[in-house]
């Protein structure tokens, strides 16, 4: 495995940040990126404060199955006869890919408002404790335990990664879940865009001077699928 | 009408922000406000570095009707047949009110990622926009106008105030609406809950202290409430 790849991978293990930027012909885009598993309050203010876009959880294709967690897209497709209006927003001119990530979004039932920085780490968290839980249990039993844990619609979302992972999407979702499938943790990462003071998204270039300042791995999205795509063929 | 509301209704007609309180026994939560017709890249950074929530878009029940914005827990309703593990997810122990505000997430159709200062920005100004169209229109002009120019999943949460304004629910979205319908304005807001940084929501001490060192307005939901009433009442 690459050097970066491998510390990275070691990064999240410890629960720490890892950067992960996607491709100068995608996004251009870098996410700051942490193992659920490991989310607490002060990981979701760092997110907030240092990235400023959404903080999303990701599902591996395994998880999403199990727990089914649709595509936020299929949802509003399948209203488009009660409510007409969402045929005509249909996101079919998405610029950097064909299909969002977007599942539906959770607070923990635990939470309050849900979207304080304690409220939000519960409910990652313990979303990678009921995706591990999940993952060797039946589909009845991982269901009712969500049921029983979580509510939706929330103030976390969650994306699903596509099923045969960095084939046909190659976005942060599909690459941080390669990253974390390679980590040996529960395969959900939480991500925030990275934002630029100057509108845009944070430069590739300020992007690397902040990992540099804080001692993170900076990652390209190629790098990740060379890891990935070595890992299976090892397997 | 009370001073205070007086001057942050001048306020947001000048584009700047209010910071809206809701209650003591409530969600016991600032927000920060502004009319959406006035967001710039500028103003979507402020609250996504000083607030650090969620930043969303309300919507008038007028304009929500015009629009046929529904609201996500009844667009998932619409979807137990196909998704039963939807209706285990079913909100019914929300902790401070009995129903979410939350509608669809929308893009503007000439956003990039849709995350950016600048893709926000003008996500909800555009929509500003548009619903000042659509109150002026009839339904199929409004919806085919939203149709063109936005999608849907996107980045920015709309939020639908209740029918009966700060009757049947008394959230942050419905206290918004109130103080931008009797700016005059259009009926939108852009809205972003501020965090502090112990975990907590930010402490209305805290929220005030804010306030105080920007020279913004600092309201609470029963001043306006009482303006609101007032208001109706000399109408």
């Amino acid at each position: 495995m690459d050097d970066n790849v491998d510390k990275a991978v070691e990064c999240l293990r410890h629960g720490r940040f890892v950067l992960v930027y996607d491709f100068d012909d995608r996004e251009r885009e870098t996410d700051m990126v942490v193992a659920s598993e490991f989310v607490r309050p002060e990981t979701i203010r760092t997110m907030r404060k240092d990235a400023g876009g959404l903080i999303c959880t990701t599902a591996s294709h395994e998880i999403s199955e199990k727990l089914q967690l649709p595509f936020l897209v299929d949802v509003l497709a399948c209203n488009y006869g009660s409510y007409p209006m969402l045929r005509k927003l249909a996101p079919n001119d998405i610029p950097y890919d064909t299909k969002s990530a977007f599942s539906i979004t959770i607070n923990h039932r635990r939470t309050f408002t849900g979207i304080t920085d304690r409220d939000r780490a519960m409910t990652t968290s313990e979303f990678a404790k009921l995706a591990k839980y999940a993952l060797s249990n039946g589909f009845e039993e991982a269901r009712e335990e969500f049921g029983r844990n979580f509510r939706s619609p929330g103030h976390v979302h969650l994306l699903n990664a596509s099923k045969q992972l960095l084939v046909a999407r190659k976005g942060h979702t599909e690459l941080c879940t390669a990253l974390i499938t390679m980590s040996g943790l529960t395969a959900s990462a939480t991500i925030c865009e990275m934002m630029g003071d100057d509108g845009n998204a944070l430069s590739k270039q300020k992007a690397k001077e902040y990992a540099k300042r804080y001692d993170l791995c900076f990652l390209e999205g190629s790098e990740i699928i060379e890891a990935w795509t070595e890992s299976r063929k090892a397997r």
